[in-house]
C-alpha cells in the first residue's frame, strides 16, 4: 500500500464510477495516475478527481498498460470481454459486475468477512452483489456465533442499484407528477415514484430472479458455506441511494439477543442502531453516503426455531459497491 | 338487505370515512339515513354522500339512536368508548379499529374467508388489520389446499394506513425537497419521503411491534386455526394507498405451483397477476382504488421445505377497511 498506483476506473461516468472516485479520496488512497474509461459516446467529457480534470477516454482492449488496479463497474458483459485485458497487461481487476462471482477460480470478497480469500486471486477480484453484501455485514457475525442454516429475506432496494439513470427517472416522475403531467419511464418496467417493484434483474425458470438468489450463491462463497439457504424476494423501493433488507435467519444452536448485540456491536463496518423506545432503528436515508451499515430491530423470531429477525441498511453505492471494491484493493 | 338502513359512521372525514361512503355507493348498498360522526372539531362541516350534502356532527353517547348499522373508524380508543353505547341503541356496530379484534365475543371477519362468523355476533364485529386483511386473501385458499403451518413476511406499506394525515404528510414533504425546502414531519417520527421506516405501530417488549403480531393473532382467528406462526417484520414505504407483502408460506402438506395457482385464481376477491415473462405482477399502483386483491410472483420456496413464496398488493383503504366493512354489513 506504500507504493501510488496507476488506478483505471471502467464505467468512470456511471453512478458507481464517480462514487469510486469519492471513496479513494476520502481513504487516501495512494494514486499515482487515474485512468478514466467508458463507453464512445462519453468520451470528452471530464472528470474531477482530487482537483484535476481527468479526460474520460475509450475503453479499449489496449487501456490498461502499467495499470495497476483496474475497478469495472460498466455491467457483465463489459467485464467478460475487457478483464481478460486489464489482467493481460498485468492488472488485478477488482470487478463489480455479476460477470465472475461464481467463477471458482476468481475470490468473492467482503474484506471484513473473508478478506483472505483476495490472496488467492489470478488477477480478478470480485465485489459481491449489493443486497448481498449489506446483508452479510450483518448475517456473517450472526454465523459465527450460532452457525446460520438459512434465511428468509425481503429487499427494499435504492434506484441507485440500477445505476445513474434510474436515479434521474425517479427524479424526473416526481417532478412530472408534481406538475400534474404523467409520468413516463424506460429504465423501469413501471412507474417507480409512490410504487414499489417486486422485480430486480431478470426472472429465472424457478420464479425468482437472478437478484433474489444471488444472496444463496454468493452468501455461500463468502462465507464457506456451501449448505447455506435463501429464499429472498427483491422489491426496487423509491429510495435514492441504500438498500435494506427484512432478514430472518435461523441458526444451527440456540441464540440469545445478548450475544447476538455483542458480537453486532463489535463487527467493523456495522453500527448497532436498536432503540426502538426511542424511535431508534436503521433508515436508509440515515445511511445514505455512510460507510457503515447499520442493523436494528433485533428480535427472537417467534415463528423459527432458533433464530433471528433483524433489519439492515447500507448505502448502495458505498458498501454495496465502491467503499468494498476499494477495501479489496487496499488488500491487494 | 332489502330493507334500506340507518347507516353511522364514526370518523366520517377520515381516509378510511370518506372511503366508506365511496364503497357504500359503488356497492348500491340500501342507506335509508346516513349519521356522520367526528370530534367536535370537525363539526360545521357537510360531506357529500349521493348528491346530498350531509352535515357532520359531534359523536357523543346519544348518537345512534334509530342506527342500524356503525362503521367504527376513529382509532381504537373512540371504539372502547362508544361502541357500547352503539349497541345499547341497538345498532350493529362495524369495527375497523383494534379494540375488539382480540375479543371472544367479537368476531373478526374477512367475509370471503369467515362470513359465517357475522351470525356470532353480540352487536360488533371487527374488521381486521389491513395487511393482516390482504395477507390471508392469498394465504387461506392456499391453507385450504395446503395446510399452512408458518408465515415469514415483510410488509410494503401505504400511508393511508396511518390516515388522511399521513398522505398529507408524504405530499408536503415531496413539495418542500422539490423546492429545495428541508421537510417536516409530524405524523412520523422520520422523513418517509425517499425512505422506509421499519416502524408500523408501537413496539411490544419482543421487539416487534403491535402491527407485526396481527398476522399471527388475527390469523389464527379469521382462520380458526390455533397453532398459525407468523413472523413479520412491518415497514412504511412511500406509496399513497395500497400495501404489499412479500409472504414465505410453509405448509403441512406437499405442494404445488399448478395447484396453487387453481385455487388462488378462482378465489373471489382475489387477481392472479402472475406473468413475469411480460413484467406482470402486482403492484401497489394499479391495485389502488380496486377492490380486488392481486397476488403473483409465486415460486416453490428454494431454502424452507413445502412452502411457497408470493407477492400480494391490496388497496388499503379498500379491501383492508372500507370495502371489508361494507361486505361484513351486507352479510348482517
Amino acid at each position: 500500500m506504500s507504493r501510488p498506483l496507476h488506478l483505471a476506473i471502467v464505467g468512470a461516468t456511471g453512478a458507481v464510477g464517480i462514487e469510486l472516485m469519492h471513496v479513494l479520496t476520502r481513504r487516501g488512497f495512494p494514486v499515482s495516475r487515474l485512468t478514466l474509461l467508458a463507453s464512445a459516446r462519453s468520451v470528452g467529457k471530464t472528470l474531477d478527481f482530487q482537483g484535476e480534470q481527468i479526460p474520460v477516454r475509450e475503453l479499449r482492449e489496449d487501456s490498461f498498460t502499467g495499470v495497476d488496479v483496474a475497478f469495472f463497474s460498466a455491467g457483465a458483459s463489459i467485464s467478460k470481454k475487457f478483464a481478460p485485458f486489464a489482467v493481460q497487461a498485468g492488472a488485478v481487476v477488482v470487478d463489480n459486475s455479476s460477470a465472475f462471482r461464481m467463477d471458482e477460480n476468481v475470490p468473492l470478497v467482503i474484506p471484513e468477512i473473508n478478506g483472505d480469500d483476495v490472496k488467492l486471486n489470478r488477477g480478478i477480484i470480485a465485489n459481491p452483489n449489493c443486497t448481498t453484501a449489506v446483508t452479510l455485514m450483518g448475517l456473517w457475525p450472526l454465523h459465527r456465533a450460532f452457525g446460520v442454516n438459512r434465511v428468509i429475506a425481503a429487499s427494499y432496494q435504492a434506484v441507485s442499484g440500477t445505476g445513474a439513470q434510474a436515479i434521474q427517472e425517479l427524479r424526473l416522475q416526481i417532478e412530472a407528477l408534481a406538475a400534474g403531467r404523467e409520468p413516463s419511464w424506460t429504465v423501469y418496467p413501471h412507474q417507480i415514484a409512490f410504487n414499489v417493484l417486486p422485480h430486480v434483474d431478470s426472472f429465472l425458470d424457478t420464479g425468482y430472479t437472478k437478484e433474489e438468489m444471488k444472496m444463496q450463491n454468493e452468501g455461500r462463497r463468502i462465507m464457506h458455506h456451501p449448505g447455506f439457504l435463501a429464499s429472498v424476494t427483491c422489491v426496487r423501493v423509491p429510495v435514492y441511494r441504500a438498500h435494506s433488507v427484512a432478514v430472518n435467519a435461523q441458526f444451527d444452536r440456540p441464540v440469545s439477543l445478548d450475544r447476538a448485540r455483542e458480537v453486532l456491536s463489535t463487527f467493523p463496518g456495522l453500527r448497532l442502531v436498536d432503540n426502538p423506545a426511542k424511535n431508534e432503528y436503521p433508515l436508509p436515508l440515515r445511511v445514505a453516503g455512510k460507510d457503515d451499515c447499520e442493523i436494528g430491530r433485533l428480535r427472537i423470531d417467534c415463528a423459527l426455531e432458533n433464530a433471528i429477525a433483524f433489519w439492515i441498511s447500507g448505502d448502495q453505492l458505498l458498501k454495496g459497491a465502491a467503499l468494498n471494491a476499494v477495501q479489496i484493493a487496499e488488500l491487494i
